[in-house]
């Protein structure tokens, strides 16, 4: 999905004169990574479970797919992989990958902490671009952007039999929600679409790897002496 | 949604001659009440798994919109949440309230739980009502009727990594199908719309508070010496 | 849903002279016996958790339905068994079954093994000629065969709050997806649907039936000394 091709920007966009054809290609390099690096993750997590190789490649499509699908469930389009058969063939690869190479995943532990994390940004983006292309408001484009970006994770834990662990440790889905903010924000100041998504981008990613970083977490709620309903 | 309104019924709801003001009004009082319930329902269980704010309000969320939504997909309509912010508002207020105001939240336990049984039995009304709405027979109706009644608790236990407390515990999907049987008789019987309602949300409050007044619960199945398929 | 009576085998099929009516009444027993004992399959799973009855019924409802629930919201149309009452007051019959004849049960154990795996095979080609009907390409199908055939039981799992059981132990949706593999080549080399319906439906029974027989199941995924993201 080319993000910097909204349909309300065609005039916005040529103050940026930036080449399509480069930016066309650096998105969908950021999209193959992003998708593989998720497939990566839910693979490792997978193994942490003992999961024969069918089971990782679930968990693998799940964190993958799975919040693109559910967000398309709910805008009422057909789920966007199942148009193109690169994303399963991508998760696919990622299998392999991670079955042939037990040395190369380790060296590349860092690696995928950054592709997920361009992969997060690159979700939440195409989240909201995809529901304001559908006409919504921008306040369902944002949850839309988060679903998008943090669903798939949830799903992967769900299935794996653990407790979501965005629920309760990690920095990810205020993330995605801080950069449909300043999408929001910038689109109303009339910021081009490019640039928009420039610094929408850049501040998820700055984002996450502070909250990383520094071990920054939300909040926990109290809990009550006693839950009955 | 008016639940009093219902299609079928506009020569019937002449009969009982009531405000249509006070009945509207009434009506998204007890929705309110009954969305605020259930998302302080998911958010305080999501406590007791020390979930953080994040954490908390999707498992608000979920109970309180989970149920409805897959009615919606189920039924190929937009989810109803999707077309009104107040659904998702609601539940951050009933996160911020949680947050700020523990002694509270003790205070009304009798009050959620009040709330709660209100919340079930509109939205089992509701659920009636949308699904014949769309031209659906009765027994999809009182199906989908219980499924937004009871499927938002069902997620929350998911995403809590908890066995579904609805399926070995407690009374609720039943008020649930009851209401939704006395619906459908009361209806075939040429009963008046706006009286029907009335009863069934009486049957649907009442059993539930009985079930849970005297422990009432359902047979468990017996268990099998061994489970291999 | 007639499997031989695919939308693109009208010529193809006259080659085989077989009786509709024979065909198509078998078509419905063994799809009927398929939906009995899938929710066999999950009321039994739900007695071990020592569910009540409606805990029971759902979980039977999810191993029935619930992998076709999830192709058809896909494919967005309307989920099958919202149209026609028999496959919920199936699932109804087989809990009543298992409430009132413990006996009954141990003694067919075999048969519902037998039964499921007919199952697993029917489904996996429904789903496929469901698909394909839809216009999508192959890879969709064979996909949305496998999703049909095994996702009611990573449902059943998940309510269950069990780790998913095919993704760990038994070879199950492998033999979905062979099955969907021998159904493509055997469609491009232009075998009539028939033929082609009644060798698939063979191989996906064979394979679970030898991986069950011998212990065969898929390699397991390392597992890596550490898992961070």
């Amino acid at each position: 999905m080319p993000l910097l091709t909204h349909p309300y920007s065609n005039q916005l966009r040529a103050m940026l004169h930036t080449d399509p054809q480069v930016i066309r290609t650096l998105q969908q390099v950021i999209e193959i990574l992003g998708i593989f690096a998720c497939a990566i993750s839910g693979i490792r997590h997978a193994a942490a479970k003992h999961f024969d190789w069918f089971g990782g490649y679930v968990c693998g499509i799940a964190v993958a797919i799975g919040g693109g699908t559910i967000r398309d469930v709910m805008l009422g389009v057909p789920p966007f992989w199942t148009t193109d058969v690169k994303y399963l063939s991508c998760t696919f690869y990622a299998l392999v990958l991670v079955i042939i190479s037990r040395r190369l995943m380790r060296k590349l532990d860092n690696a995928w902490f950054v592709f997920d994390t361009l992969g997060l940004a690159f979700f939440t983006i195409a989240g909201l671009q995809k529901t304001l292309a559908q006409g919504h408001p921008f306040w369902l484009a944002i949850i839309m952007g988060c679903i998008t970006g943090v669903a798939g994770g949830v799903i992967r834990d769900v299935l794996l039999n653990n407790v979501p662990v965005i629920f309760h440790k990690e920095i990810y889905a205020m993330a995605s929600l801080a950069g449909g903010l300043l999408y929001w924000g910038l689109y109303e100041l009339d910021v081009s679409i490019p640039l928009n998504v420039i610094a929408t981008f850049s501040l998820v990613c700055i984002i996450r790897f502070i909250a990383v970083r520094y071990h920054i977490t939300l909040p926990r709620l109290h809990e009550f002496p006693e839950t009955n309903s």
